[in-house]
């Protein structure tokens, strides 16, 4: 992994837990395997502990790392860190996407609480007018947190945190999901609906769906322009999902907020007006584990490693059969 | 109340449901008791129903108001509303404190969630210099939200509410309260601790504080001199709290970071340092009820005006012992 990952990531109580399991074969992580020691290493692991940054174990690796049996990926997405052959060599790969989902179900919570009561163009005007205004800052018919819909996009593993972090609050959860059931949807407390209906209906859409080829782009002209003027639009995803060129439309406009914790590409090139728009929250890919909260993902990987070094089956396995669902 | 409260507090159902238990003398509100038709209707009413804007209840109002029985005010701090001599003369008081509690504790909560991941600075700097920068955007040792100190500074009903919305973050919660028992701060899974030990151990401070004689300038020099390099001061409750010119020096260096939603002055002269600066969001006083927000005022004051009209004990009347406590 990225080195600059481990002070947060592997402190030192994690690595003695580790040694109690294990044998620890290097102190600093490998980025790739193309130098002679990181081949010996990799010649002699049964476990690869890996993070963001690290190189992407392909069928040329796979063919030193004869013992190799499980790659513990500390981030959502396995497919930077793992190639298909990983799956077709039987090897298992297990992944912290859930503790990496709290973080951002956490930020996504906090950005929906807040653009509800539209804090942000708000902050925006009393920072230039620097005075207050009459009658409310509110335009008529808008919610607040009282009573406002949410509109959730993709009942993923961060879009399920989120919607149980929803509940305390007096809000109408919407949520569109294809795999969604509707006995799902009753035991969560949303309404189902359709993607046209959701981002008609919401104050605040939130995005939580997978990057894969048949979501780019699902959030186009048609979508955006059937939400109700002043909605805002939050994407902690991935840019991927939405058409950048119709957003920005929008958003100059002024007709929609956002918040954009991701774009595409990423970052947007500095000339992008996203960047200066009063009606924009723009952020460098902050939602996910940063700090302690990469812990959370280490911690859920000892566990994982512990539980297969005892032989007794991994909690959070990414199969093969996973694998079209999933980023 | 000022008229412009009333589309969102005075719904048409809210107007029939109080018709069901009451004769309702006035469709627009009254401002004042200074025209003559003011005082007609005053001298007739049993039951004011007041909001935000309202002139104050005093000794001059109640010599006309002969049947006045009960104040409803759908706001939190009565002082504005009700003078001393109300409950001299008997007058009972009720206020919708806990729901303009909700949405402050909400705005507080995600402002700390925000915080704690150091969104706004590093938002600030995205849009300064348009590229990513490396390693993190959070400094050794910053937790974001695994393990990071909340330090919560009055146990009120906001603070106690904003107590209960954090349960489900993995954050170390510090509350200083003189009224709060030890047993409350178990039964809360707190920490009950001095001043001085939550400013120097928290990453972020949310003042929930009344705003009285003995809290003026509570979080003064010192106070903020203990806080860390990089924490953040979160202030939803009064500007009178804090010594602003000791906290502007904090701020302008650069060491501390703040959400200021009240200020003193407020808002504060258009010259102020405070507003241009990236490490503080400075908002015109809108953690509080708005938009239908307001409608939970509304409709608790229309239980408690059906309580009172029935012979039961109001639920949340507000007493002359009360008075010192509460602003």
């Amino acid at each position: 992994m990225n080195p600059d990952m481990t002070p947060d990531l592997i402190t030192p109580a994690l690595r003695e837990r580790l040694a109690r399991s294990c044998t620890l074969l290097n102190r600093e992580p490998l980025r790739d395997y193309d130098t002679g020691d990181a081949r010996a290493l990799l010649a002699r692991a049964d476990i690869l502990f890996t993070g963001w940054g690290a190189a992407r174990v392909d069928a040329k690796a796979l063919a030193i790392a004869a013992r190799l049996r499980l790659i513990a990926h500390a981030g959502s997405a396995v497919k930077p860190a793992a190639a298909p052959e990983v799956w077709q060599a039987g090897i298992a790969v297990t992944a912290a996407a859930i503790a990496n989902a709290v973080p951002v179900a956490e930020y996504a919570l906090a950005m929906i609480l807040l653009a509800n009561k539209r804090t942000f163009p708000v902050r925006e005007r009393f920072r230039t007018e620097r005075k207050l205004w009459q009658p409310q800052w509110l335009a008529p018919g808008e919610p607040g947190n009282y009573g406002a819909i949410v509109g959730i996009v993709g009942a993923s593993r961060i879009g399920r945190r989120l919607l149980a972090l929803l509940k305390p609050f007096d809000l109408t959860v919407l949520v569109c999901d294809p795999y969604l059931s509707d006995e799902e949807a009753r035991a969560l407390s949303v309404e189902k609906v359709t993607l046209t209906e959701l981002m008609a209906r919401s104050d605040v859409v939130s995005l939580h769906a997978p990057s894969l080829p048949e979501t780019a782009g699902m959030i186009g002209r048609t979508q955006l322009a059937t939400m109700r003027d002043g909605a805002t639009l939050i994407n902690t995803a991935r840019g991927a999902l939405v058409d950048h060129a119709a957003l920005t439309q929008e958003l100059v406009s002024g007709r929609l907020d956002a918040v954009l914790d991701v774009t595409e590409p990423e970052p947007l090139p500095p000339d992008s007006p996203l960047f200066g728009l009063p009606n924009v929250v723009l952020t460098p890919h902050i939602a996910g584990a940063a700090g302690y909260e990469t812990r959370r993902m280490a911690e859920l990987l000892a566990d994982e490693i512990e539980r297969f070094v005892a032989g007794k089956p991994l909690l959070h396995a990414v199969t093969a059969e996973m694998l079209a669902r999933v980023a």
